[in-house]
């Protein structure tokens, strides 16, 4: 019997969103060492990321770390709406149907990215495996975000010849109304969450991710604690 | 007919080695329109980031952009002795047969992350293809140098619902010798290359680049235009 009752090691990928901020507080719950990494990929704002700092300490992780690829801003400009000084970011409403499975705030290979930094570190840690909070949207897509982009980016990572690490994505099949639900279980705070894709002093209400998340609320039958520009309308 | 014949853009990772260097001259020649990525994620020296920048100005590349991901330094010092702060190089001869398929001197997942920022970058400047200088290790391997990785990484990334980006890498197949002989025909000036993992005035000589370097020169009949610390034998 071990001296002590050794935790096993996880690495997990922290945006400051709903999915990935309950993924923490479930992944804790169920007793896993933490090493959370949350990062500046040149995104219009840093209001999420410091969401994931509160986050990962009130879920006690082992470790947090912030990394800095501000770089990527410069990079991808051209490829996105979600990068600063690219596009603006566009309402949900005037994004056409045939542009819905890869929309204009689709970063490129952004989560194959994260994911081979977060592998890195697993590998170096000896942690088996990495979460991220990819979920099922429902009003738009992204390649990286599916069963296949797991199935495939593990066939990769199996290649290893010494220690292969595991991404896993709990809730691929789970829509953001599942997750609001499970998160008010585990006490989550979702007024230190952030999910607007614009900058503003309050969420814009308007943007995928803002419309996602409001009906995701509605669905479940509680309020958002977050303040909105437009008057939203609560249940 | 265009008004100007368009040359294709393709994105190189540039290590500032033999291979990599080899591999933009011949690209180059080959008319491709170049965008070099030389990444710093955490390496006891610059020198071959120095040789990286030399070598793309002299082939006269689109553009070049040197990544700082020295953040990576932090979180992969536990696993690679070409970290900063890591364990010691080990000379080739101290490395057991047994551990040659993945010595000391791989760093965790390191081409899986580069070809994921270098394919970001693609895609976001409508690049169709990346490519890496990954060549037949004589004396030691890595499983992101191989075939099945190439695959691999390929199969991931078709999954992209718009621009899908193929990782290429030609040397896969030729030994260091064979890119030392390729590059002499095409005007390589190999002393502004740099391969020794210890970051020494001289190149030691002994480490496991250094050897596979030296054997490459010795088998193609000419001179390493490099100095080393320890008198090495010239043909």
């Amino acid at each position: 019997m071990p001296l002590i009752d050794e935790k096993e090691k996880a690495v997990i990928l922290l945006s400051g969103g709903i999915d990935s901020t309950v993924l923490l507080h479930l992944l804790s719950r169920r007793g896993y060492a933490l090493y959370a990494l949350a990062c500046r990929y040149g995104q219009r704002h840093s209001r999420e990321l410091e969401c994931a700092r509160i986050q990962a300490a009130s879920a006690g992780v082992a470790a947090f770390h912030y990394l800095d690829m501000g770089f990527l801003g410069g990079l991808l400009r051209e490829g996105s709406a979600l990068i600063d000084s690219g596009a603006p970011v566009p309402d949900l409403a005037d994004i056409p149907p045939d542009l819905r499975d890869q929309p204009p705030t689709y970063v490129p290979n952004r989560n194959m990215l994260l994911l081979s930094v977060a592998s890195a570190y697993a590998e170096a840690l000896g942690a088996p495996r990495v979460f991220y909070g990819a979920q099922a949207q429902d009003e738009y897509g992204y390649w990286d975000c599916t069963q296949d982009f797991l199935e495939r980016i593990n066939a990769l990572l199996a290649l290893n010849r010494r220690q292969p690490v595991t991404v896993e994505a709990p809730f691929l099949r789970c829509s953001k109304a599942d997750n609001v639900k499970l998160g008010l279980e585990l006490g989550v705070d979702f007024g230190a969450t952030w999910s607007c894709y614009r900058g503003g002093k309050k969420a814009c209400g308007a943007c995928p991710t803002c419309v996602e998340r409001l009906n995701a609320f509605k669905i479940v039958g509680v309020e958002d604690p977050l303040s909105y520009e437009t008057g939203q309308e609560t249940p």
